[in-house]
């Protein structure tokens, strides 16, 4: 199996709610079939019911802990930026769209700074600046030799 | 917000466990503070502690519904791959290494085929391959206009 990674498909129960969160942040996508195309550098983020998501991969959904949230998936997505500022604006601007800022920005032991949000659905966002990481201009992350 | 992603972070309940299943998949990262960093194309998959991730996000996780799995997170992860052949190759290579293959591999409707499994800790893997995607030489995929 290469060691790549293709899509990230987020299940989402409303549908229109979770485009709009994302077009608010300035994501643009494009819908088919009622799923939601959205280019991430190499790869792409999708959204698409969740109910559905969960049957296509034959699992058994054990349902949304919380009205309009679907807890903890056991996973995060991080976003990594250029500064400690771009930190605080990213968040600032995914709190305005309708995120709920679950660990407000702070420095890291690794010597960066990040906080975290979650999407209308409950999916985990970090949005880091950590200078240990070298992010190309095109956005993509290179993993030093630790 | 830009429209990219960096890291995708999988939580782990054994994470020597959990190295191991994507080394039988042929991965290879570092381990470095107990976390170990996969590069994957331009982004990094990380395996860290899902105590340890829930904590640092500011999340209270709602626990872990079966042993050893974490019930659907409400996302999934896609592989795209280049052949009919190399879905069931993946699959196979997966199911060997201690995957549950929860969808067999069957024709999907956009004139594909796919199948999917989970890591032993229940996040999501669908392999695809999907004639509609171009996959660049090197993995990156790229939407058509629709």
């Amino acid at each position: 199996m290469e060691q790549r990674l293709s899509l990230v498909t987020l299940g989402v129960v409303d549908l229109p709610r979770a485009r709009a969160f994302y077009e608010r942040l300035g994501w643009r996508g494009q819908e088919v079939e009622q799923t939601v195309f959205f280019q991430a550098g190499g790869l792409a983020v999708v959204l698409w019911a969740r109910d559905k998501l969960a049957a296509d991969a034959g699992i058994t959904d054990a349902g949304i802990p919380d009205a309009g949230t679907d807890g903890f998936g056991g996973l995060s997505l991080a976003q990594n930026v250029r500064s400690r500022e771009e930190v605080d604006a990213v968040l600032a601007e995914a709190s305005a769209a309708g995120a709920t800022v679950t660990r407000p920005a702070r420095n890291t032991f690794y010597g960066g700074y990040a906080g975290c949000f979650t999407d209308p659905d409950g999916h985990v966002w970090e949005i880091a600046w950590n200078p240990g990481f070298p992010l190309a201009a095109d956005g993509t992350i290179t993993l030093p030799t630790f």
